[in-house]
C-alpha cells in the first residue's frame, strides 16, 4: 500500500456502523496527513459550535503521512477533535508504536463519531474492526487496562491506546495513553473518548508501506538520520539525559516557572534535573518511540518498585518548580499516578500549583482540602495524594482540579491566579524570559501549548541560531515561520524533535521521496500555512474570539528574581505584527482573500 | 483420576530428562501428600549432609491429599527442600491457585534434581513437560515475569510460581512467588531454586478429580463449610480484617514484638492495624484462594497507584513494630517490594529490624550504610530503602542483609541480637508472653515459626478452649497435639485457618470421604506424629543438634513493658517434658524403638 494510497475508517458508535473511504491524493497535496488532513476533515464535518461532550462531536485519530515508514521518528499518530478545556479545535500528539501500528491495519486515519449505549472498545486490524464489549475494563487504570486487553486479543504486536478514570469521569485535562507510557496529552481529548463510551482502540496490523521510488526514500531517510546524529541537541544532548536535558539550561536561562509563575528560577533544581534521575538511580535504561534515532525516552524503576517511563522535562517542571517541590521521588509519583489515571501531567502539575497559591492566600478554605494534605508550596505529600484525587474525580477539591486549572480558580473567585491562555495550563518557560515564545503561547491555535512553535529553540538554545530572548525585532516572522512549519512536521508524521537537526529543505526532501510529490520548500511551508489558518478559522467560528490571543495578566508584571529580572512580555508591540504577517485584519480576523488564496472557503 | 492415583513428575535439570512415576497408595494412607509424603520421598532421597546450594540437593513441589478438589481451602502446595538459612528440612506453604492447578496436570508432585545450566522454565501441562529458555525474565521481578510468562503460555488458565532477583541472587531469605502475591515464603525454598537457573514453574492443566464416593465427599465438605462459616474466627474475624485482625489483640496482650523484641507493646499500633488500613482507604475489597469459604486476602491501592495483596499480620509487624515504624503506606511498599523481589517478608522486616538495633548500638558502623538512610527504629524511609537494597543483593550491607539476621548479626560480631531460632527469623508473637508458643518456636522443625503448632490459638483467642499463656501445666502436650495436627492439615492440602473452626474427627471424615480411607482419628492424628519424626531425624542427621531447640537469649529476660511486664520464657520448665511426650531421650535423640513404632527405620 502506498502512502498516497490512504483510506480512512469511520466509525459510529451510536449505530455500531463502520465504512471505509478512500483519501483523496489531492488533499494529501494538500494537508499531508495527521494534523493536517485530520483537521480538515474535522472542520469540514463537525459544526464549530458544538458541544465537545456531545455525541456530535468527533474524535479522529489520524497518522501523519510517513508514519509507519522507518523516516527518523516516524511513529506519530494524532488525536484531533473539539477540546472541552479550551473550546478550540484541539490536535494533541503521540509517540510510541500505537500510530505505526495504526498504519499497518490498513487506515491511515480512524473518525469516530456518536456515542455507544455501553462502554466499549474497538479492535482495528487488517481492514477489520470489531466493537467489543469493554465493561471489564471501564473503571480501570490505563496500565492493567492495557494488559487485560493484550491479553484477551491474544496477538503480542497488538497495541493499546485508551483512556483511565480521568477521562471517563470527563476530566478536561483527561487524556488518552497509548503503549502505557506515551500520551496524545493535551486539550482533554481523553474527555472527548470518554464521553463517547469508548474505553480503548487496540491495533493490529500486517500491511507493509511500499513507495513510488523506494530508493530515492531510503536514500533521504539515511541522509537525514545522520544529521540528526551529528547534531548536538538530537545527537547528544537528548540521547543522553532525554528532555530533562532542559532543567539546569533554562533555570540558569532565568524562565524557569516557580511556584506558579511567581518565580523564575528554582534553588531545587539541581535535586530534580536530569542528571539526578541518573544520580539517584532511578534511570534503569534509555529507550526509544518507533523508527527514532535519538531515543529520549527513560525507564525508571523508583526503590518502592515502581516502574515507569519519564518523567519528561515537562512533566518533572510541573510537579517540581512549579510547585516549589524539590523531591525527585515524589515527582515521579505524580508522573506515574498520571499516566495511569490518564491525565494531562501538564495541567495536572500546573493546577495543583495554582490550588498551592490560592491555598496560600486563603481562596480555597481549608475544609475544602476535606482528609487531604496542605496545599503548600513544596509539600511533596501533597503532589501525589491530589493527583491521585484529580485523576479520579474524587472529593470537592478533586472534582474542581480535575476541571483544569481556570475553571478551578475561577469557582474560587481568582481565574486570574490561572496560568492559562485558552484556558489551557501553560508549558515550562516563562515567557517574560523569551519574548518570541510568549507571543506563540497568545497565538497558538490550542491555547497554551509549547510544540505549536518551539521558540526555546533559537531563543535559547541556539538552534538554528541564536536570539536574543528579550529582542522583539523580527519574532513575528520568526513565530510564524515556526508554527507553520510545525504544523508540516505534525502532518508528515514526525517528531518535532527532528526540527533541531533538520530544516525545511530536509522535510521537503523526505515528504517528496516519500509520498513522490515535486513540492517544492515554498509549497510545503504553505502546506503549514493553510493547516494553521485553517485552525484559526474553526476557533473564530467557534467563538474563540481574538481577545484570547493574549497571556496571564502575571505575565504582564515584572519577574522578581533570575538573571531577567525585571522583564514583562511585550505581547502588544509584537501581535500587531504578527497578525500583519499573517495576513489577517488588525482585530485578527481573517479576510477572505486570505481564505481564498489558501483554498479554505 | 482419583486422590489416589497421583502421579510424581521427576525432572532432572542437569540432563533435561523427566519421568512418571505413580505413586504407592501404601505411601498416601501413611504420609497423606503435600508437607508428610514429600518430606518421605526428600528423606528417602537426599544426603541429609548435601549442601543446600549444591545440584544435589532436590526441590519438591507438592500437592496435599485433596488439594485442587472442592474441600474447604483445598488449594496449598508445598516445597520442601533442605533450606540453606537453617540448614534443617524445609517445607513452605502457600495459597492462591497455583497449587490447585499443579493437581489439575495429572502430577501430584514434582521432584526437581540437579541444576541447568543456563535460566530456564518449566512448562507443566496435562502429563507433559517442557523446558523453556528464560533469559527473557531472568533479572525481573516477580509480577513483570509472571505477566511475561503467562503471555508467552498464551492460555489464560495458566499458572505461574517464580523466583525474583534474591532467589536468583541466592538470598537466604529468598521465597518462591505464586500467582504474584501468595508466597511459599519461609526457610530459602527461593535461593534453592535460584541455585537450579530454575526461574519458574508454570502450570495449565485440564483433569479432573474424581472420588471413590463422590456423594460422601460432597456431604463431609458441605458440613465443614458450615462449620467454618458459623465460627466467629474463620466466619467473621478473618472475613472482616483478614489476618490483621490480629494486631490490636495481639498488642493489647503484650505480647506484639517491639523494637526487635526490646518491647512487647507498640504505640503506632493503630495507625497500622487492619482497621486502619480500612479508615486510609487502603483496602480495595477482599478476595479468597482456592476454594476457600474463609476470604482472609485483600486487595490493596495505595495512593501513589502501586497495587498488591497485604499485608498479612506478619509482615505489617515486621516492617511495623518490629522496626517501631507507624507508617502503614511505607508498610505497604516494603510489603509489594518483598513480592516483587522474592524475599520472604517475615525475615526481611526481622532482619531490618535487627540492622536498627545494631546500628543504634554503633555495632555497624555508619560508612556501611554507604548512601542509605539512617536504621533508627522508627524511620520509614529505611525499610522501603533497605528492603530494596537487600532484595537485590546490592552494597556491603544489602548483601550482608540478604543473608538473613543471624548472619548479619553474626558478621557484626553481636549475633545474640538476631531474634531466631535455628537461625530463622521469629515471628509477630513474644514467647515470653506464650509459655506454649514459645516452647513451639524452640522445637520447630523447620526453625523459628507460628504455623508448625499455632498456640496462639488457644492461649491467647481461647479456641478451642481458653488456656492461661503463663502456664506451664499441660502445655508441652498441647504443643505435641498442635504440631502434629499441623502436620497432618498441611498434608492434607488445606489451610491452617481452619483449624479454628474444625477438629481431629472433622479432617479425619475429609480425609476418609476424599480418599476413600477408613481411618480411624488415632491413626490420622499418628500420621501427623510420623510426619514430625521424620523432619526430625532427617535435622538430627543434617547436623542441627537438640542444643538448638532453644530461644535467642533475650527471651529469659523480663519483658520491660505491658501487661506481662516481667515474664521470661521457661523453657528449661517445659522441654524435658516435651521431649518426654514425644518418646525421645532427655538429650533430644529419637530412640531406635520410636522409630520402628512410626515406621521410620
Amino acid at each position: 500500500m502506498k502512502l498516497t494510497d490512504s483510506m480512512l475508517l469511520r466509525v459510529n458508535l451510536s449505530t455500531h456502523t463502520v465504512s471505509e473511504e478512500p483519501i483523496d491524493e489531492k488533499l494529501i497535496r494538500q494537508y499531508l496527513g495527521g494534523r493536517g488532513l485530520g483537521s480538515k476533515y474535522f472542520a469540514d464535518e463537525v459544526d464549530p459550535m458544538v458541544d465537545p461532550l456531545s455525541p456530535e462531536n468527533k474524535l479522529i485519530f489520524a497518522c501523519g503521512l510517513m508514519t509507519g515508514s522507518s523516516a527518523p521518528t516516524a511513529g506519530r499518530y494524532m488525536v484531533i477533535t473539539k477540546s472541552p478545556l479550551t473550546g478550540t479545535i484541539a490536535c494533541s500528539n503521540s509517540g510510541g508504536v500505537w500510530g505505526a501500528v495504526l498504519r499497518k491495519t490498513g487506515y491511515s486515519m480512524i473518525i469516530v463519531e456518536g456515542k455507544s449505549d455501553k462502554p466499549i472498545y474497538l479492535l482495528v486490524y487488517d481492514n477489520n474492526v470489531e466493537f467489543k464489549d469493554a465493561s471489564r475494563v471501564w473503571g480501570k487504570k490505563t496500565g492493567e487496562t492495557t494488559d487485560i486487553l493484550l491479553d484477551e486479543v491474544g496477538e503480542k504486536r497488538a497495541r493499546v491506546a485508551c483512556i483511565g478514570p480521568a477521562g471517563e469521569n470527563l476530566s478536561m485535562i483527561g487524556c488518552i495513553i497509548n503503549d502505557k507510557h506515551r500520551a496524545p496529552g493535551r486539550s482533554g481529548v481523553g474527555a472527548v473518548m470518554g464521553s463517547k463510551n469508548l474505553k480503548a482502540i487496540v491495533v493490529k496490523g500486517s500491511n507493509t508501506i511500499d513507495f513510488k521510488d523506494k530508493s530515492a526514500f531510503t536514500g533521504a531517510v539515511k541522509e537525514k538520520i545522520d544529521k540528526i546524529k551529528q547534531h548536538p541537541v538530537t545527537g547528544e544532548g537528548l540521547p543522553a539525559l532525554g528532555t530533562k536535558v532542559l532543567d539546569n539550561i533554562i533555570n540558569q536561562g532565568g524562565l524557569y516557572p516557580t511556584r506558579n509563575f511567581q518565580f523564575a528560577t528554582f534553588d531545587g533544581t539541581e535535586e530534580i534535573s536530569g542528571e539526578a534521575l541518573v544520580k539517584k538511580g532511578y534511570l534503569k535504561k534509555n529507550t526509544a518511540c518507533f523508527a527514532c534515532p535519538i531515543g529520549c525516552a527513560r525507564d525508571v524503576e523508583l526503590p518502592n518498585g515502581i516502574t515507569m517511563e519519564g518523567p519528561e522535562y515537562e512533566t518533572g517542571w510541573a510537579f517540581g518548580a512549579h510547585c516549589g517541590v524539590n523531591d525527585l521521588h515524589a515527582i515521579c509519583e505524580a508522573n506515574f499516578l498520571c499516566n495511569e489515571l490518564g491525565l494531562d501531567t501538564i495541567s495536572a502539575g500546573v493546577t495543583i500549583g495554582t490550588a498551592m497559591e490560592l491555598y496560600e492566600k486563603g481562596y480555597i478554605p481549608k475544609e475544602d482540602l476535606e482528609d487531604g494534605p496542605e496545599l503548600k508550596f513544596g509539600n511533596s505529600e501533597s503532589i501525589v495524594y491530589w493527583t491521585n484525587k484529580m485523576g479520579r474525580n474524587e472529593g470537592r477539591l478533586g472534582k474542581l482540579m480535575a476541571k483544569g486549572s481556570w475553571r478551578m480558580s475561577e469557582a474560587y473567585g481568582h481565574p486570574e491566579l490561572s496560568m492559562t491562555v485558552k484556558k489551557q495550563e501553560l508549558p515550562a518557560y516563562d515567557p517574560r524570559g523569551v519574548q518570541g515564545h510568549g507571543l506563540q503561547y497568545a497565538t497558538s491555535n490550542r491555547g497554551g501549548c509549547h510544540v505549536r512553535g518551539y521558540m526555546i529553540s533559537p531563543e535559547v538554545l541556539g538552534v538554528p541560531e541564536k536570539l536574543d530572548p528579550q529582542e522583539l525585532k523580527g519574532k513575528p516572522q520568526w513565530v510564524v515561520i515556526f508554527q507553520d512549519l510545525t504544523a508540516v512536521i505534525d502532518s508528515a508524521g514526525l517528531c518535532l524533535f527532528t526540527s533541531f537537526a533538520l530544516g525545511l529543505e530536509d522535510y521537503t526532501d523526505l515528504i517528496n521521496a516519500s509520498a513522490g510529490f515535486e513540492l517544492t520548500p515554498e509549497e510545503v511551508l504553505r502546506i503549514g500555512t493553510r493547516i494553521w489558518n485553517l485552525e484559526r478559522k474553526f476557533n473564530l467560528s467557534a467563538g474563540v474570539d481574538p481577545s484570547q490571543d493574549t497571556l496571564p495578566k502575571r505575565m504582564f508584571e515584572p519577574l522578581p528574581d533570575g538573571p531577567q529580572k525585571g522583564a514583562v512580555h511585550q505581547l502588544s508591540k509584537l501581535l500587531p505584527e504578527y497578525y500583519e504577517l499573517r495576513g489577517w485584519s488588525p482585530d485578527g480576523l481573517i479576510p477572505e482573500k486570505t481564505l481564498q488564496e489558501l483554498g479554505l472557503t
